[in-house]
């Protein structure tokens, strides 16, 4: 049996945090895909709550929710950290994650389930850029990632603004983050997707593209 | 100068979190009261993002966001610990925090910002208390407190259910967790109010009904 087994859906971006500081980390593991309208008895078993992937399994103990998940690896593997040292610098990098969590979600709700009068959709649309330019400014900044140099946990966590955003731009037609308007945010998506361990452990963009539009659609009949 | 700085207004559970944490460690620091509706030039260069309080400032460097505050208080004053050492350990307790901050508002707000049309109302009460049926059965369980004799980090986060929700259930006359139907969280309300660093840590019970029955007026009007 495994040491470490992940129970994931192969298209969640919150299932690919987990994947890619796995992967970052160096941390082989047996992965379960899961099927999304039956709940297995392990997914049920080992997330009685939530009954949601990811679900971390280590040592037969099961975690769930991406970022306890996060944190659970950076402590239990220290090895390749996804924090920094510095204690004001944690602090500062969980302030991005939190704000990455209270905002990405309305960001893709914009194109995955758009508000059905178009006073809303705007509105919905000007707020996302205002959030995506505090990002851009005080969040990335000058930086290649946003823990400097190197992928860390910040980056994981808004790992879907890359490659599930584009892929909803794309379907949808519009560009929320534009090269001109967001220059180091729309920098930091190259950057991150091209980075080897990344780029390697991404979906399918083609199968990706398929799943998101029918997610869409499932929201708009 | 004071080497602690904490920025806070005296009728926020999210700010009570860290003084409860910052007296359970025995840090000594300046409460540098906010004006809720004059935004003071500390506060804006300090938490230049979401303009609030909490904000925790360390030897100058300002911190915001009570849970980011309180992993940074643990991490840096390491005595009395908050959290278990174990990581599995470690990893429950951060699911709970979380499962606390995705739902504590929700069920408050039924008191604060009440639906209203009465159907959305008695849906939104009867979530509220399959929410509480798990605090009650899978959070708190049989211990005392949320981390077992002491306490600790999921404490301090589910604490706005303490004085907080007794005040809003005695302005409105409902009840939500009673001791019949949830004498485990019950009593660990009453276990937490008593704590003596807590009891002695807690807004004037008169002057916070007063507060919120403000705030209720504010919104329902």
């Amino acid at each position: 049996m495994a040491e470490v087994k992940l129970l994931g859906f192969w298209s969640s971006p919150f299932v690919h945090r987990v994947i890619w500081a796995l992967k970052l980390k160096g941390i082989s593991y047996d992965y379960i895909e899961q099927d999304r309208h039956t709940k297995s008895q392990l997914l049920l078993q080992s997330n009685p709550i939530y009954k949601k992937v990811p679900v971390l399994i280590h040592k037969g103990k099961p975690i769930s929710e991406s970022l306890v998940i996060l944190e659970y690896i950076e402590e239990t593997w220290p090895q390749n950290p996804l924090l920094p040292k510095d204690c004001h610098d944690r602090a500062l990098a969980r302030f991005w994650i939190k704000f990455g969590e209270d905002s990405i979600g309305s960001i893709t709700d914009i194109f995955l389930r758009p508000p059905k009068e178009e006073k809303e959709r705007v509105s919905a649309i000007e707020k996302a850029q205002e959030t995506i330019a505090i990002m851009e400014e005080k969040g990335i900044g000058d930086k290649k990632f946003f823990g400097g140099n190197n992928i860390g946990m910040v980056d994981i966590v808004y790992g879907c603004l890359s490659h599930w955003l584009e892929g909803l731009e794309e379907i949808v037609g519009m560009k929320l983050i534009e090269a001109k308007k967001f220059p180091k945010l729309h920098a930091w998506i190259q950057n991150f997707k091209q980075f080897p361990l990344i780029k390697e452990n991404l979906p399918d963009y083609g199968k990706l593209l398929l799943h998101l539009q029918w997610r869409r659609q499932e929201y708009t009949i």
